[in-house]
């Protein structure tokens, strides 16, 4: 494809994507189709010779779409929000024409000082201590991650680096193995398994402390664990939480906070009072692609000292180096030199080598929605939640399951767990509406989130309605 | 921004890409600009009021662009290749629009599909074992991962886990932190930092094997290091190699194929010979983003026994579980659905849980481009490094520091390291072309990359008697 046929096809692109984006409502939310479903379709191998264009253009509707799992059309509340908005897409189109793989300062300068830049804005959106900005030239900085899975995993392992060096100056004949096998890493039981496979991967042992009433990780409990674990030997040294649990006594401790979804509302001074005490946290963490209309991936991740980070991971192959560490001199051209807070290597602070330019979505989105345009968008979702609240609240036959905060309300019918999957699977197999379950505790419990831009409250209505009526079917066919 | 507004900015986008890969041999190839050159070029705090589109299309001439290394530009020869090509980007924008999260099949049960079909005309096209393909419903398959980093210490992470899980069960009375303390992990002393930070990750010992005169790992020093390291009661799992080294003795260990850049050409009869022994691989892993025309990111990476690796990640909150664990029963509907080699959770594959719609490049690229395409982009970039080779060869000022097999020439100024130092940094000053170093052994040595989409022999040509000038400035100032 040349130059001249990109021009035109592209512009077909685009006006296909706006298409699917204008009709999605009209598109059946979850697909019909069963496991296995595409291999039948296409070829069993790769062409030798080139298909045209229109052959692929029209396989999109023909083999694609009957398989697509609709996240932004306006009758999906399942799982989580993805961020979705026309700035992040135009930004992600220049992303893939520069191309380039911004590892090192040098390997594209723009792509490391923008995003160096953009997450100091973003920082201020959410009123960040300034210890987590660059700006200010002090030891912290923000860094964009592919997940909130990566940013828990760079979080525990430089926590991890930093003890094993800590025991180690402390008592040089122990073992790494030997410090390792007594590690201890703290979630709430409530956390996202990405904790949980972080402490896999790091090879450390991880505890679940008991919730309270709202799900949050009871601080007292994890006083409690602390001191247990410490009295039989074992090393704490990593808790990451939702929100601020024990700053005190902390010392030798690595606070990681993880508001992956949440952290977009933080934007909006009524909901900045979640974040209290981040100034306590080593790392924070939280996905911008899920709520604050940056495309995927984006993941904003802060820590208080990048040095942690980088010594986790720094290694310096000639090829990728840019300073010349055996001459003390200044260098004498911008491909060699040394890390700085002008010019960091963003290799050091996350697992893969390579990286897309990134913050050009963020770029895009903030300035063309601005920040109250932001605000006035959480808002939005925030309040179709309460709007869906109030309905469930109306219904004697159903119960809330959890304070509703933000964009998700967690609802049931009273009764058994049994009869709120029969709910459930009514509901997914209508295909109106895609919600998905979740346990609280022992209950089995339905997730209804806010999640598609252009969801508004006639589509919450029209989802209530449903709902209730199927509720009425179960109900019934219980009572049979 | 609304979508009549994207259509017509969408569109604008588009011509602003297709002039930029057009033009971009007239821009020069590195910047001019000084670390900390864009903060002072923009707000120090995102706009609270929307902005609008031109000042951000305008802001891009003024702000990125002075400050982008231009890796596809026809003289970038630094680094690696970054793929890039418009069939790739025009699957980009459809993966943006889709937006879906395909962490599970019921997430989005086309992007599962498709990235499955895609990773079998993948390995068809490397004539990669049956065992590795999904379509014979073995227990094999293939996965598109971030980077070759994350496939490196996925494999790694897998291995880990087998290897306790098999010592456990001979000796139960073994913790985790006593084997993972005798765990040792081997690569080439030419390897990739990507398994040495995989090794420090994983917390397991790495050697690194010296490499023979082609520099790759030499077998006979593989089978010493094992017999020396399992006499002296540690227990090596894991190597990490380009090409196959001691297929023997392997019951034990995991062996990772890792062809980062080079797999691409294994698409060629002429090149395949390379991969000779991939049989005997446990995991397999390349780049398409380097050199096969699909944008990054996406690295390819088979396994023979997809249970490996799901085995090592394999965590369950509900509200991402689609299987009914505790019913015997044949799932009521898609959203239960047990794993099975038509529905694979491709969260249990990887580190992170979220994913985009990687398949659509590939299945754009692979269609649009054909096979004999692809071959015929290969060989060109094979073609046009053995002329840069020959010409190197013709000018007894110069050497060639290793056998140039495909788009990589090693080379340097007979001499000293520092005459080679110098040579680069005035090249790299010169800004004309970008090159990068290696060190390979003591000598320090200039890599000339085939790197550009659209680099042809007349830029080589350039790009030679451009390093010669400068040679001879370089020898010149030398002689003085």
């Amino acid at each position: 494809m040349n130059t001249s046929e990109f021009r035109r096809r592209g512009k077909e692109m685009v006006d296909y994507v706006a298409n699917y984006m204008e009709g999605i409502e009209g598109r059946q939310v979850y697909p019909d189709v069963e496991p296995g479903y595409l291999r039948p379709l296409i070829p069993d191998s790769a062409p030798q010779e080139p298909d045209t264009f229109e052959d692929i253009i029209n396989d999109i509707e023909k083999i694609i779409m009957p398989g697509v799992t609709h996240w932004h059309s306006p009758y999906f509340f399942a799982y989580f929000p993805t961020a979705s908005s026309y700035p992040a897409m135009l930004a992600d189109m220049l992303c893939g024409a520069i191309g380039c793989i911004g590892f090192s300062w040098a390997a594209s300068p723009a792509c490391t000082e923008l995003e160096t830049v953009m997450m100091d804005w973003l920082g201020k959106m959410l009123e960040l201590p300034k210890a987590f900005l660059t700006e200010n030239a002090g030891e912290g900085g923000g860094v964009i991650q592919g997940s909130a899975s990566e940013a828990t995993l760079v979080a525990l392992l430089a926590a991890r680096t930093k003890a094993i060096h800590r025991l180690q100056a402390a008592s040089p004949e122990l073992t790494q193995a030997a410090i390792m096998e007594k590690l201890v890493a703290y979630s709430s039981d409530q956390a996202h398994s990405s904790v949980e496979r972080a402490g896999l991967i790091g090879g450390v042992k991880l505890k679940a402390i008991p919730s309270d009433g709202n799900f949050a990780m009871r601080a007292s409990a994890l006083q409690e664990a602390l001191e247990r674990d410490r009295a039989a030997g074992l090393i704490p040294f990593f808790v990451s939480s939702a929100a601020l649990v024990a700053p005190g006594n902390k010392e030798d401790m690595w606070l990681h906070v993880d508001a992956a979804y949440a952290g977009s509302a933080f934007i909006c001074p009524e909901f900045r009072h979640l974040l209290n005490g981040v100034e306590f946290a080593d790392s924070f963490n939280f996905n911008p692609h899920k709520w604050l209309l940056v495309n995927f991936d984006c993941s904003a991740m802060w820590v208080k000292k990048r040095s942690d980070l980088t010594g986790a991971f720094r290694l310096d192959p000639t090829y990728l180096k840019h300073s010349h560490q055996d001459s003390g001199k200044k260098p004498a051209f911008n491909i060699f030199l040394t890390d700085g807070p002008f010019h960091v290597s963003f290799q050091h602070w996350q697992i893969p080598l390579g990286r897309r330019f990134r913050s050009l979505k963020m770029w895009f989105v903030f300035r063309m929605y601005g920040v109250k345009g932001l605000q006035a968008y959480i808002r939005k979702h925030v309040q179709l939640s309460h709007e869906f609240e109030s309905l469930v609240l109306q219904d004697p036959r159903f119960e809330i399951c959890a304070e509703v905060t933000l964009g998700l309300v967690c609802f049931r019918l009273k009764g058994s767990n049994k009869v709120n999957e029969a709910l459930l699977q009514r509901i997914n197999s209508a295909k109106k509406i895609h919600l998905v379950p979740c346990h609280l505790r022992d209950k089995f419990v339905l997730r209804f989130a806010i999640c598609s831009r252009t969801v508004e409250s006639a589509h919450v209505q029209r989802a209530w309605e449903h709902i209730k009526e199927l509720a009425a079917d179960v109900l019934q066919a219980e009572r049979e």
